[in-house]
């Protein structure tokens, strides 16, 4: 179990009134909100100023793959600290190189060279800057549904409504449909038709934007934000197949799904397929200190090694950032993190939240693997009409508000999302925590069940 | 004097191969650069495998502010790694509180509030959004002779050659002419009538473009990497007054020039000018952990009150990057780090660089303040034709290169940007230190000499 401090209410409101006097807020109305003051985290729990504490079924925002306050990694960036916290991108510093061999060895197929970022969005940017320079041709695609990052490009690939207030529909992105069995685009009744329709209906996308006016197809390996769709077999395959038909550049976005969250270092493992670029974040070093990057492949490499890469940012390859993804690295080596997560979603979390589902007739459907899941919460699991409407607020979204609530109760901190649950802890959680979490995910549907038809 | 490590060229000569087989660089083609190995740095200095030293006249990419390894600001950020070194953006934090309350307690005017990014180009990309989504309007002015950071929208606004290869023409942005005395757009032979000309020249841009398109106004308060080049007094007053006239909003990046580097908190002081909002990373923590962000006016703050404000990243105000700042901040503070660069520039640096120039026929002016000097060599005097051309590369470049090497031999690592070689030492750099690079520049400076006419 872990330590949690002694209650200081006082302390708490404190740091709350200094947090609304001068923090403003990603997407948020900063004068609707009541951000919780945390006091402390270690492992898969935090806590605030009052004595209650929380099993975190976020990690953060899908990034503490081995968990809060991992000792080792913070020992090395309190090393690295010590011995040389910054130093500029051109230079070559032994925890840098370090850091990308390490990344290099662990990501699929020939991507051996890092370009290294603070965070997933600028590893999307610099991505499609590759593609885009790689092929000179301007259009990226990317689908619905998906979550890409807030700075311009990666906004504009992204597919939810976040988007909507800074798409500036001129930034060269086309979206398609990727598959999703569950709410098919395509009318499928099978997982292989679906496929088969989705591939189709990519082709067919491209065929008329272009092939040759089309640098780089933009794809989360499993869209997670957006419902962690695993996509079907073959669809991956058959959009590498797509793109090296027509010389247009594979991009898997990876920020969210690598680094062990799905039960192996890259999802792109499980689909036998390697990218052109792969970007990362989050799970790199858990998000102890800032990172991100690309993975590159040799011949997108050789594109620069003559020409010079036009991009960069002052914080690339930092070496604190670098010593945690190190430590981060090894520590999931030896405590096995990457095979725990395949181990806890398929004898744990899958069962669990699948014997949820026959409980409760809010479930509609439980998608996911390793330690990265999803409840798609319905009125209806006839109609599969979701429990609140696409993008709502206020009233309409009330359902989903009493069910987060209940969770909060019952000491579960949930990732909520439109109509949906995410079970996404930390990738190294143990057996009694999961359990202790499914319990509470048990308590808190039947909040969620009330409102179903 | 600070300790350098004992030489060691075979570990230097692993690392390098190491980042050779596996960093993919910025700004560089991969196969003709060969980066040195760093192996240490304190304070001022850095210092190689091999037995050198270097007197560190670039801050790294000008950002370390405090010089490097700060003792007080490693145990901040080595006893926030302790206590928590991450947690996600929507809670409220101590040290995200604290540092937010000290930042906006320095920023002018009514900027109190603080949105956090990992670094400058999404510090911009944020107040864009903010300010597209404030005023209703598209557009966005920058001036040539700018840098703004390297995500899509601050790419296109930058003006220097770097963004060549990523502008995509359709970003909104409108490039206009800022003051430049020494090499006038507007062809004038006064400071003042220079001042009088370029805002004629922005009212008359803003005219055609139509004022009612026009979101925002993005200026580096003194351009860095462009060259130093202080406004003429009154042009920035009267940039400010365009603005309020047509209801556009002022952003003033102040990523390499707050936080001390010109001798003042940040320099928009110099010209009592309040901007709507205000862009910084690097001097914020200098650069210890990555960490940017945007100082938002109670205005524009007021507009994101019940509306959401529809960005955001995941490491939003991360903890440790708030340590950083928080020990950064009260160490300027209490070693007066700010006014010293005031001091230094006026005591040393700048009567230094000016009798430098008085010696030496290839440096053509002067130009900067408190820790924050731009060369600006020159071929001809006369005609002020640049020591190498615009965007020269290979031979065309080679008496920059010429200059660079010697510095080098002269033990000091010298900013290059084109023609210009800037003075940019940490912020604290003694009295003794500033006198050594002057020392070394005046031998590099012979070198140049020899390609004037
Ligand atoms: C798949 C994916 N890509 C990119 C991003 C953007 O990463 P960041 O928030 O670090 O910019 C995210 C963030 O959630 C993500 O999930
Ligand atoms: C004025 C200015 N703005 C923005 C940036 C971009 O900052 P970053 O490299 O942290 O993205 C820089 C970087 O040098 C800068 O000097």
């Amino acid at each position: 179990m872990t330590p949690h401090a002694e209650p200081d209410p006082q302390a708490g409101a404190a740091v709350k009134a200094a947090d609304r006097a001068h923090v403003f807020h990603s997407w948020s109305a900063q004068g609707l909100i009541d951000p919780l003051a945390v006091a402390g985290a270690e492992g898969s729990y935090f806590w605030d100023y009052e004595g209650n504490r929380y099993l975190d079924f976020t990690s953060g925002l899908v990034y503490t793959n081995i968990g809060y306050q991992h000792p080792r990694v913070v020992e090395a960036i309190q090393e690295q600290a010590g011995r040389l916290t910054t130093f500029a991108p051109a230079f070559a510093l032994d925890v840098r190189s370090e850091a990308a061999r390490l990344i290099a060895e662990r990501t699929p197929g020939d991507l051996d060279k890092i370009f290294f970022t603070n965070g997933g969005a600028e590893a999307v940017e610099n991505a499609v800057r590759m593609a885009r320079l790689h092929t000179g041709r301007a259009k990226v695609l990317s689908a619905y549904r998906s979550y890409h990052g807030a700075t311009s490009t990666a906004i504009n690939l992204t597919g939810d409504p976040r988007r909507w207030a800074s798409d500036t529909a001129s930034a060269g992105v086309v979206h398609f449909w990727a598959p999703f069995p569950y709410r098919s685009p395509f009318y499928s009744s099978t997982e292989a038709e679906e496929c088969a329709r989705a591939l189709r209906h990519l082709e067919d996308t491209i065929a008329y934007e272009g092939p040759a006016t089309v640098a780089a197809i933009v794809l989360e390996t499993i869209p997670g934000t957006a419902g962690i769709m695993t996509p079907p077999p073959g669809y991956l395959a058959g959009v590498r197949e797509i793109c090296d038909r027509h010389g247009i550049v594979l991009v898997l976005d990876e920020v969210m799904a690598g680094f062990g969250r799905t039960g192996r270092w890259f999802a792109a493992e499980h689909y036998g397929v390697v990218p052109d670029l792969l970007t990362f974040a989050k799970g790199v070093n858990s998000g102890y200190v800032p990172l991100g990057g690309v993975a590159i492949s040799a011949e997108i490499a050789a594109t620069f090694d003559k020409r010079p890469y036009p991009g960069g940012l002052t914080y690339s390859g930092h070496p604190l950032a670098c010593a945690a993804a190190v430590a981060t690295i090894r520590v999931m080596e030896d405590e096995k993190v990457v095979e725990h997560a395949a181990h806890i979603g398929e004898t744990v979390l899958g069962p669990g939240l699948r014997a949820l589902a026959e409980r409760h007739p809010s479930v509609g459907e439980v998608r996911g693997l390793g330690a990265f899941w999803a409840l798609d919460l319905v009125r209806d699991r006839e109609t599969r009409e979701p429990l609140v409407p696409y993008n709502a607020s206020g009233d309409a979204a009330a359902p989903m508000a009493a069910f987060g609530a209940a969770c909060k109760r019952n000491g579960l901190w949930p990732f909520i999302n439109m109509n949906r649950t995410h079970a996404v802890p930390a990738c190294n959680i143990t057996e009694a925590e999961a359990k202790e979490g499914l319990a509470a995910l048990d308590a808190a549907l039947t909040v969620a069940d009330q409102h179903t038809v």
